[in-house]
């Protein structure tokens, strides 16, 4: 099992504040991982990503985020731990990996990049090989050659992609992200049904255009809990004793949206959880939007719960 | 421009005398060689690769292949050269990259291993992109699975396999896997040829069973050559000084054959040039047989020589 | 914290079940370790070595030890894992590491080798700083220049190999090996205090000629526990179900003697503790000697003991 | 033999423009270098590093400079051209490594950093470890224990640290810079002469506080040449097709200079050679300060010249 982290605000932010100074950051959580439903494999040694986007693109770097990938355990990077003492953004994605499948290079490394979107996934495609054959039909050309890697995160992606009007595009509306999202989740059910695959999958995916982000936080059963996610927004993620956060709220005013696998500070009440089967959207202003993801699961889920 | 060279003899071999002693063995190659066709990339310093077999295999060890991969330089990799000094085997693969396709990571290096069989490959298919959907339309879903990586070399192996009765066999027969290695090239001419591809493959691929060995030295023109391949055979491979070497033939009879992109000693007369487009098989009892490759291109080849 | 493991028996032994296939194997003791003093860094994911010689050496590969070592975890090392599969050993010393002092770099992974020697530690020299400048002042020239990385491990193996008659010797009496180490850990401990260090320093080392083996589990405190050492001896170690080994001890005979930082098998009774400041010597003919290290800390404990 | 590449500018410059799109950039170098005196080892394949200083450092940032290091090869690595792509910066140092000494680690990757001065070396201090003791002995403590790697290029660099004031200040005079660098050189000549070491030593050497570069041509003999060294300066680096770039000097202004072992550009008139054994500074300003370095082996250089 992964962890994943997101962040987006209206100022960049040092990466080191997400990454490495965090008693409980998510290279932390990396080896000491309090929340995870998968016990057989420990520790989240088996790869690490990072990607973001420039604060003040200009023409000559565009505005492609730029992605660091690293084979060797992000606790003892020493170009990742310098990095992140430099670069600021205004839009992160982070995520250390446990492999499940597929082995571990850095093709197989979250997130992924297309153009100017950014993609990872927390979570696995149940029994993916009996779908895979389906998955790569579907999709067009350029799309299937895109794919490097041999993992059900990186061909979930490419099936996202190939959801979308224009792949290539320089900006998507939050609306077609999400639906294309909803529809790769709904599309890898039925792919799974029609397998008979009963084995739930755990789809935590998150996706970005450098301007929006939309992220679910989804389990294909009715009964089991998906992988944990959070999110904290405030006006300022500060630090109030070495490796010890906080969000600050003043003013009502949202600067910064923060999702991630486990809470980033020790105070519970900065963090309240997305609930199993719920997309999160933020759009390019900061408004944080929570919607169910609406399928057969998720009402079966209701019922039970009722 | 890739660089490949096996070994089988009666006796096991130092692999070191193969790969890190001589002057001008595979890993000297990679950085001063003289005889490579492409000259864009001019150093094989993308990844590496070997594989043997053990000398006396017990039902415990099996007689699967050991594979050790890097993506480091071959020449300055330190567990490589202690490795070498001690492992012996009467059959090995090795193999030093320059990327064409693919990322360097290692499960792009080479040798290949599919149960008990190896494969490696000097060259490039051209214009993979416009095949790929086609090939893997074709194979054995355990075959189409097994595929790790992303390369064109990568594929063609799967290729060769699901032209076998039984990859997943004990033994096979020398003439099996020949009659598998003509109809991969062939098959990739074919699917070129629809595909209205007209640049030149260049399909120098080596595969082996732990018995015998097949090995092609090919390109999908009528007048070009294809990437150099020689060999040489004798009684022992010895050195007369440090890194100098030279095959001794002693009373006619050949305990070991050697086959390798450039040659690995300076005695000219040690190495017979394998001609474009032929085929070369080692039999288990170290017979080594040479036949053309029958095609329309070898045919147009035979045509413009006479 | 690391751990290490070392196994010298009269038959060679697969690596795989050392290091790979037993369910609280060293690799697995990487990511799931219970017995730790150091709770800070609770996985030893930053580097892995293993050393060996060879069952039947001859005057080519000589009867020098092997090493390969990887900064990257041991756990998903697939070179290691091949590896594992097909070499076998009669004397086998392999240590997974967390770093606390030094980068994470192939200079610093242990064992450190030198001719024939091999030496591995786990634990730590204390403030080591303040007493590498004293250390490489006494050292031998070759001896200081031997020295390739910057881990107060390392050095500690230079002053021991000091205290060798000659360390480039082809054999070694196993009293030399143990008198040298026992000068290794009283020197260390005179430097110490001259240097005004309190804290104390943990000095599980381990060495081999490859035919004799000497280890200490050692702390310079007269109250604190050194780092757990547990040693096992037997006729047979076998799997009775996957990842499931047990030593088996037919007619009294002792054909193999494992030591080890936490037991490798469940069974309690296989393993008995090395008692804290006690030096274990394995003879070439397999007696297992232990005798208690005298200084002054362990002479105080012995009294706080009574 | 490696190769070194230095910019400082009014402006930030893309690192793309210094180390990746350049047809004959140091990356590009590195795999086919007609200039080079040491032909034994053609590859510059052991290692790159690049390091640079933001341009608009903030009390967060602080003014030390950011240093990436690879020990694979610089050409396919994959994060630094992603971020070669992002990154900017107006004073930049980049350096690719073929091993003379010193394991391929990143301990030994040049630059090398200490608090805000990075400092690299292309060339090699001639039979270093009939020397090291000493230079070992010369330095202050923290120094000292600063060194993480075995090279004598690291260790050059403690020496010149040694010859600081206070190695640790915020910001130094270029004369200092350029005095430490001299007395450095003076050093390595007389402990070599003490030592009856009479091969010569390479020693390019080059320094920045961020600030000011101080950068040496410099061998150690009156005869020989040193490795090359190039500067060009103008107001602008340009591409005017890709791959191909030319310095444009418009109204006699200096925006920027650049000092590299190869020149970046085809346009002969861009660049000048800085002589053998000569001391180049880059103040502050951008004035670029050249002259000759008084010893002995310039002397007689001088007098066998005339």
């Amino acid at each position: 099992m992964c962890r994943l982290l997101l962040y987006k605000g209206k100022q960049p932010i040092q990466l080191a504040h997400l990454l490495t100074k965090p008693a409980h950051s998510i290279i932390n959580q990396s080896f000491d991982s309090r929340l995870r439903i998968d016990r057989r494999r420990p520790i989240n040694g088996d790869g690490f990503g990072v990607g973001w986007y420039e604060p003040d693109a200009d023409s000559e770097t565009a505005n492609t985020p730029c992605i660091f990938t690293s084979v060797t355990p992000a606790w003892n990077n020493n170009n990742l731990i310098r990095l992140a003492e430099k670069i600021k953004s205004p839009l992160v994605f982070a995520h250390v990996r446990a492999s499940t499948a597929g082995t571990v290079t850095e093709t197989n490394c979250h997130p992924f990049q297309y153009g100017r979107l950014m993609f990872m996934h927390n979570g696995g495609v149940a029994q993916f090989d009996r779908i895979k054959r389906r998955l790569i039909a579907t999709l067009k050309e350029d799309i299937f050659l895109f794919v490097q890697g041999s993992t059900d995160s990186e061909w979930s992606f490419a099936l996202f992609l190939n959801f979308l009007k224009n792949p290539d595009a320089d900006t998507f509306d939050y609306v077609e992200l999400k639906e294309a999202m909803l529809k790769t989740i709904s599309q890898l059910n039925e792919w799974a049904e029609e397998a008979g695959i009963t084995e739930p999958s755990l789809l935590n995916f998150a996706v970005t255009d450098g301007e929006s982000v939309v992220c679910a936080r989804y389990v294909s059963s009715d009964t089991l809990e998906a992988p944990s996610l959070y999110f904290s927004s405030g006006t300022k993620f500060e630090s109030y004793e070495p490796g010890h956060y906080r969000m600050v709220k003043a003013d009502r005013r949202e600067d910064m949206v923060v999702v991630a696998s486990e809470p980033l500070t020790f105070e519970k009440a900065d963090w309240l959880t997305i609930p199993t089967n719920t997309i999160l959207v933020i759009t390019p202003k900061l408004s944080v939007l929570l919607s169910p993801i609406k399928d057969n699961n998720n009402m079966r889920r209701q019922e039970n719960a009722n």
